[in-house]
């Protein structure tokens, strides 16, 4: 069921090749009105410069006709099979809040709910508390809270009515069902263990949770919390001991920080934008070996269906291009982690354009952009695949056999 | 080292697009005497202004190199690996005369045959007789066998020499050996068990090979029963359960209802033609989500040889799809189950030229033809993965991840 992925064993652990990949979130697009992509559309000498000196190529993030999230869709790129590594909604939440998981953790998903007076939900989010008054809820409860003397408690609130608890500590299991009825009018379901390993995880989830209801009682919108998306983080083996790489992650947003955390990235700094992005890289230059810079415009101007901020965003990213370019990467890849169309406003399955800029490289166009990467050297490819070209380019991959 | 089929837990089971799949028989081909295949040289006025809005691609049915018949083809188009799922020659002979399977029948293909009168085989397909002839013969042993009371048998007759039978019944195994030698001038093998779960099966395929021989002893042409093929079919998930969908097979033969049927689409008319199987899509519009329609006569004229022949069945069908076209699928795929060129006489390996419109395709060219599939945005890619294909454009699957 899984693509080729990195042949482990022939990752050279001596020296090789510097590596930078940059991920404009959601590059990749659908025709416009022109009958061009967004980034079809766009200008972009510096894109299409570097394009004329790449590999190019278009792969599915996961599969042929799978629309995957960004948590997927990054370890792909970062050539970890999603498919092989699933990552709960749960360990998202918390990568996304930028907690430092460990193996064994479980993590879960609040919603600050309303009840009514017979404990029935009124409001599934609460009234839609703002960001402070969310946070207020979380900080009051969180140091009243008891769990067990082995197991370790955190409660990090996301953002408005969404928060998340993390659970650690030995024996903890991640089958635990919703309870989220999903709907208003019925009172929120009880922790229920769905596995044999999990009795005891729900045990102290129905206890949290009614201590949560006790602690409320009198708050005027919140009165508890409502579980869902249990599950158990299994640890994945690091990106040095895959690949034999010093690693660091520059992203503004908690998320992509996250994701880049599991593998065992560096993430040091929290760049405040675009721009504040390639500087972090330039100060940091030198002590990774791969850099992975993240750029989220292009993919919320495609939610927002808005093709010409999308072009606009691409356009942006072209302009910071140079000082990349500048720091001579003997491997600069250009990507999305999946397409998300102006004209479809979300996330899509539809393959990704990629150049992969190297000394090594096979150039077959002038341009960046889906049709020019479709008729590329690197073909049609499964994103997992994505490491393996990158580590050969950088003279990081052994030969396979003699 | 198998593709990624459909993800089963991704597939929406609430309300998506209409799909339709139109399987012109061995559509791909090889350059004939102009240089094109029968599709470029084909005049497809229609089927070209579909391309133009469609995503293209080729797909290799099974797997590179591999020739596939036509069971294990339709099955990958309609996204079961048929390396997963194999199907026996018994089981496709039984599909093949429309018998209605159960999970745990045994079903394995008789050739009628002569005997000297020393029982030696002097001809392996009984001088060739006519349906009627063969007909005649079948119907003669039919009621005159007897089995266990706890099974029940089933005869009929398929073509010419060729018959198949079915065992019902339980703990019947498949691994029987075939007991036609594939030479004349020795007599039939004894049906003999290759495993320890089809001894009892073994021993009633041997006494009704044996009760045959004693029923045809005074026919002037048959004198025995030759067996292969056994297998036993295990039962598959049904396109419902996997896909969430309500499927109709429109198909002249019985062949390609069988295999629909086996995978629990509705087979309810038989057309006795091209015409009537768009006018059959036309009247069951509207009660299914699914529809595969098959065409057999490209698959035919190539099989024939006759390169001008096969071209106009594919003109043929190009004039019926305004009518599919004006029922306003949201995903209308053309394909072919392999290819079948006409100067090869035979089914192929080659890849199959596939076009699949939707609203959020990324079309590539202005023609249907292998040269233009070829670098068209779906790539090249394995039959089994269409299915993920046609649900992701149809909207009836979810995000793999947040």
């Amino acid at each position: 069921m899984s693509a080729i992925t990195v042949p482990d064993d022939l990752v050279s652990r001596g020296d090789g090749g510097s590596i930078v990949l940059l991920v404009l979130d959601g590059l990749g697009g659908l025709p416009g009105p022109s009958g061009l992509t967004e980034l079809e559309a766009a200008r972009t000498p510096h894109l299409d410069a570097l394009a004329a000196r790449s590999s190019l190529g278009v792969f599915n993030p996961v599969a042929p006709g799978v629309t995957p999230g960004s948590g997927p869709a990054h370890l792909a790129l970062f050539g970890y099979d999603p498919l092989q590594y699933p990552i709960g909604r749960g360990i998202l939440s918390a990568l996304g809040v930028g907690f430092d998981l460990k193996a064994g953790d479980v993590a879960f998903r609040l919603n600050l709910a309303s009840l009514d007076r017979e404990g029935r939900i009124s409001d599934r989010r609460a009234g839609r508390p703002s960001d402070a008054e969310g946070r207020a809820v979380i900080d009051r409860v969180r140091g009243a809270l008891e769990v067990p003397d082995d197991v370790e408690l955190h409660v990090l609130h996301e953002k408005e009515h969404r928060a998340v608890m993390i659970l650690r500590g030995p024996g903890l299991g991640g089958a635990v069902e919703d309870t989220d009825p999903q709907e208003t009018g019925v009172p929120p379901l009880p922790a229920r263990a769905a596995g044999p390993d999990s009795v005891r995880t729900a045990e102290i989830v129905e206890s949290l949770l009614t201590q949560s209801r006790a602690l409320l009682a009198d708050d005027p919108k919140v009165h508890a919390f409502l579980a869902r998306g249990f599950s158990r983080y299994e640890g994945i083996p690091s990106f040095r001991e895959r690949f034999g790489l010093s690693g660091v992650a520059l992203a503004k947003y908690p998320m992509y920080r996250g994701v880049a955390r599991l593998v065992g990235m560096a993430v040091e700094v929290e760049p405040a934008g675009d721009e504040e992005t390639v500087a972090a890289l330039e100060s940091s230059w030198e002590r990774f070996d791969y850099s992975f810079l993240h750029f989220k415009a292009t993919d919320a101007r495609g939610e927002d269906g808005d093709f010409d901020a999308k072009v606009a965003a691409i356009e942006a990213i072209d302009a910071l291009v140079p000082r990349v370019v500048e720091l001579e990467p003997d491997v600069l890849m250009v990507t999305g982690d999946h397409s998300t169309p102006a004209t479809l406003k979300a996330h899509s399955w539809h393959p990704v354009p990629v150049l992969l800029a190297s000394r090594w490289a096979r150039p077959t166009a002038q341009r960046f952009g889906e049709r020019d990467c479709r008729g590329g050297d690197l073909g049609h490819f499964r994103g997992v695949e994505l490491m393996s070209l990158a580590l050969a380019h950088a003279g990081r991959l052994e030969k396979y056999g003699a």
